[in-house]
């Protein structure tokens, strides 16, 4: 079984897309590990791998790009989504004296170098501003980004956990088209569903990347109840689990979302892309809809 | 006394707008007594009857479909809005397992179908989507939309509780213009005059409707106080009561409010149009604002 | 030391403001003391003089008529910023039922005109809508501005306490272009930054006039902690105060931001542009925000 492409005009992603946030947890971070999960990826057709300067105290960049030296051919099997304006007193920037975002032209850029470098690639597929920087200024930033593209150090440019003011300001200085927007997205994290941040999305033709998808395990932490209920049961029905579902519901959406899952179990990965397969229709959407949130829709 | 008309491009309604959804809820709901409801409001040039698919449980369009039966030519001397969307448990969705909003072509299309029927006419002078559907499809509701106008079943298209992203969303998609938002407005639910929903129908040149404008009695149900008296005084002063202060105070804004009226007793529906003569200007819109939030304005 | 001047198109302001919300305040109201608060501004390159009509229950712009009155030539030096539409029932307008907003063509054209009369002048730089008026017919408001700015009698408008709804919908009555929106914004009233209103801003290329940048002495009430130690560690490496360094961390924003400070003291006045010469940097400035809400961004 093979998952769904997204297109995005300069680019195509994976519909599951492999979160690398956690690389750096698993005690077995050998380029073969590694290696043997981009792999598992491959072999269900999830081709996009989600990492960003910062994952892993600046550390989880370069495992990927010890994995890909040591197996050649491999990088142009995958695309590689990264990200950067955080600057956490940590790693390479154990000096700075706070946590803050840098949207700079001189920050983006230097990231980016630093990002092929690790790496060990020539360009990023899709290179995402981290987080919205309430001291952007977005004819800087936007230069930055276009400067990236036009060079072909990046391919595609999109942003994170951006509200529809901030994707309109920064595309606003910018020629290239923004293509996406990372945002928290799951049964817990509704939010977006009614706030207009979907909508925005969905108006401008632009599929969003969901991180959370799981909400973390808070989606299981809560313990049983009429939710935990009803996706063990759509679980069972598909022969699968209570994730799964969790990700289907998302799959659902006409605004293409496109799911962000980490794990390094190699057993989990692939598992992955069962989500596909669980059926999923208008009544039972909202049946986990409203279990979610405890109370039928107005 | 005639009630003002509101020229909403394809089609006009009046200023004041009948609703019906609790039309069963009379324990005389044989046609002569809606038809009887009907004229009260005919005779005040209240031309605009408010009905929905869901109202009365799946019931209420077919109280009047009979009226409309047993009356030949009434139908011509009304505007029916209608509205679909909203599938709950009940009557001829009794098997839906939760309720859940359907705005797919297959759905409003269908609801439309049943609509004609059920009020035994050939057209609907205005259908509403209901309800903003967070699994919105707006390329299949849009064309469904433009579709229904294009057939000649319904004349014109509109929402109702949308936020200005689902309008804009919505729109995107539809060659038809949408021409309404109905929305919950009244000194008790002020939100809209602050929040930029009635800004963004203001901006596009949409009256709103309003739905709940006495706010389902809790206006009067608070108790005495501040907005109680200072209603209760005007309308001593107008000759009328608190209930048509209220809606003078809607029909006193720029926006040109079209507040929806529903009750069964033909004395009260013969006193809808008061609200028209109650003297209404900027101070005392302040003052009852004022009154309703408790405090002054910053 | 000359501050900068910020270019708005039909006039510049400078980029610090001189509030005179409080000149009724100071026990030495005279033109000869009101026109030393003055030199002592444009001593530093402080041209611009913030007004409204209700300041000081309707009599602070008398004030500085007198002195204008009083020093021929004074007017020319600087730039006259006043506002209108609040009505509340205290002096000129004592009779008022309640505190209320006006922003019908009738009354904001006789507001302009007895600002020009109480402030001795033939014209108003810049004429601000003081508050967004819930009941507020952009139609009509948008004519009398357009005329004004016609008529010669006002050389810019613009808004104060807008959100970006507000702002759309009277420019789109308008052909003048609205050119700042004074918003209340400082270290204590952040969410300007992150809710689309800075963002909405500096898309459209105008910049923000920015009251209560010291919050009142909010800022300063709040007792010892971690801001006020920061601030105070930042301004003795300036050699300023810690006003200095919150009005420095406005200047500090990409959008421009024209911080309005008012003192009636004489020593303080010719301090105020001392806020220009604290170095500020990203990291630093990103300290301030995170201390000032007391914890790290996400």
């Amino acid at each position: 079984m093979t998952v769904e492409r997204i297109d995005l005009g300069p680019i195509a992603l994976s519909r599951l897309v492999y979160g690398m946030w956690r690389l750096g947890d698993d005690p077995d971070t050998r380029p073969a590990h590694v290696q043997a999960k981009v792999e598992a990826c491959l072999a269900q057709g999830i081709t996009t791998m989600d990492q960003a300067d910062i994952y892993g105290g600046y550390a989880a960049e370069a495992l990927l790009g010890a994995a890909l030296r040591a197996a050649p051919g491999l990088r142009d099997r995958i695309e590689i989504v990264t990200k950067c304006d955080i600057v956490a007193p940590v790693g390479r920037h154990a000096a700075a004296p706070v946590k803050y975002y840098d949207t700079s032209a001189a920050h983006v850029t230097a990231s980016v170098e630093m990002s092929l470098r690790e790496m060990a690639t020539d360009r990023i597929d899709l290179l995402l501003i981290h987080r919205p920087d309430p001291l952007m200024d977005h004819h800087d930033t936007g230069r930055a980004l276009d400067g990236l593209v036009a060079s072909g150090k990046v391919r595609a440019v999109g942003v994170s956990n951006f509200r529809p003011w901030d994707v309109r300001l920064l595309q606003s200085a910018m020629t290239t088209p923004l293509v996406t927007n990372q945002i928290e997205l799951s049964l817990i994290c509704r939010e977006p569903f009614v706030n207009g941040d979907l909508a925005f999305l969905q108006e401008r033709g632009l599929p969003p990347m969901a991180w959370s998808p799981l909400a973390g395990g808070r989606l299981r932490a809560e313990g049983p109840g009429p939710l935990r209920e009803l996706m063990d049961d759509l679980a069972r029905a598909a022969g699968t689990d209570w994730g799964a579902v969790a990700v289907a519901w998302l799959l659902h959406h006409p605004a293409r979302v496109m799911p962000v899952l980490g794990t390094n179990s190699l057993d989990r990965i692939a598992r992955i892309s069962d989500a596909c397969r669980v059926p999923m229709d208008r009544p039972t959407w909202f049946r986990l809809y409203t279990a979610a949130q405890g109370h039928e829709v107005p």
